[in-house]
C-alpha cells in the first residue's frame, strides 16, 4: 500500500463519514473526524463544538478577516491586527493534521486534509458527492434536521464549507482535479463507495 | 447492466479518449469520439476539422455571442440576429448525442454529453484528470505538441473547452458534482482507469 493516508472531503449529509469509517475498520487503520477535534481542542484549549464550526465551516470571524484584508491589504492588516481566531483555528488543526499523517496510515475526514498535506506523495485524495434527494434523506435520519427549508439549509453547509476550503487552500472545493477519485455515494450507496476505495488503495 | 451510456469528460491530454476507447472494447459496445463528428459532419454540412474546434471549444463566435447577448439581452439578441455559428453546431451535436444515447449502449467522448443526456436515467457520467507532468508527456507523443509552452498551451485547451461547457450547460466544467465518478489517470494508469469503469458499470 504506497497510498497510506486517506483523505475525505465530502458534500454536507453525503454519508462521507460513514464511508471513512468503514473504510478505516475495513484497512485496520486509524479514522480522524471528531477524533481529530478532539486533539486539537486538547492541544490548544477551544471547545470542541466551537472546533467543529470554526475549523471547516466559514464564520463571522473568517468573514471579517476576509474582508478587512481585502480592504486594508493582508500585510498591512498582518502588522496591525492579531491573528484572527479562525486562521488560530486553521493553523492549530493544521499542524495536528500533519503530525497525525506523521504518525501512520489512517482517514481523514475533512478540514481541507487533501491541501494540507498536498506536499506528500503517500496521501490519496478523494470527494464524495450525493444527490439532493439522498441527502435531504440522511440530514433528516442522521443529522435530525427539519423538513422545513432543508434543501436550502443543506445547500448553506455546503456553501460554507466551500468557502471555507476555498480561503485557506489553493484549490476549489468539489474540483475533481483536488483529488484522485470522486463518487457520488448516491449512484453507488455508502458499502460500495467504501468497497472501491479499499480496493484500489490495496492495489496501488 | 443498468446504465449503458458513458460519458466521458476529461481535461486535454489526460487520456480520457484511451481510456473509453478501451471501455468501449471490453464491454463490447459502440465508441463516439470523432465518429460523432463524423455523423454530425454528414448531416450538417460542416466540415470535420471545424467541428472539431467549434464543437468543443469556445472560439470566436462564441464569445461574440456571449458578449453580444450580455450587452443586449439574450432575448433582443435572439429577435435581432440570425443564431450564431457555434449554437448552431451545438445543437445539431446536441440533436445526435440524444439520437446516439437512444440507439443503445455506448461511449460518448466530451462535448457535453454528460449534460445534454441529464433527463436519462441510464447515463453514467465520467470525468478524467491528471497531473501535469503525465500531460505533458501525452502532449508530446500523441498530440505533437512543441515543448514551448507547452503547459500554458495545454492550459489553454482546458480553458476553452471549461468556457464552452460552462456556457451550453448547467454545471461547471470539472466540478465533481456532475460526475458519477472522476478518476486522475496519471495515478491510476489507463488500463486500470479503464478497469475501474467496467467493472463499476457492470455491477449497477
Amino acid at each position: 500500500m504506497q497510498k497510506k493516508i486517506i483523505t475525505i472531503s465530502r458534500q454536507f449529509a453525503c454519508g462521507g463519514k460513514e464511508i471513512g469509517k468503514l473504510v478505516a475498520k475495513k484497512l485496520n487503520i486509524d479514522f480522524y473526524d471528531k477524533e481529530l477535534l478532539a486533539i486539537v481542542a486538547k492541544k490548544s484549549g477551544y471547545a470542541i463544538e466551537f472546533l467543529e464550526e470554526t475549523g471547516e465551516y466559514v464564520n463571522a470571524s473568517l468573514l471579517f478577516n476576509v474582508a478587512t484584508s481585502a480592504m486594508v491589504g493582508h500585510r498591512q492588516f498582518v502588522q496591525n491586527h492579531e491573528m484572527p481566531l479562525s486562521d488560530k483555528v486553521y493553523v492549530a488543526q493544521h499542524n495536528i493534521i500533519k503530525e497525525l499523517a506523521e504518525k501512520g496510515p489512517c482517514v481523514i475526514i475533512g478540514r481541507g486534509a487533501d491541501s494540507i498535506l498536498k506536499d506528500r506523495d503517500d496521501v490519496f485524495n478523494v470527494f464524495i458527492c450525493a444527490d439532493m434527494d439522498f441527502r435531504k434523506e440522511r440530514a433528516l435520519k442522521y443529522h435530525k434536521m427539519e423538513e422545513k427549508n432543508l434543501e436550502k439549509e443543506i445547500l448553506k453547509r455546503d456553501k460554507k464549507r466551500a468557502a471555507h476550503y476555498n480561503h485557506y487552500s489553493d484549490g476549489t472545493w468539489g474540483d475533481a482535479r483536488n483529488y484522485h477519485l470522486t463518487l457520488n455515494s448516491s449512484v453507488f450507496g455508502i458499502e460500495k463507495c467504501a468497497d472501491i476505495i479499499c480496493n484500489l488503495i490495496q492495489d496501488m
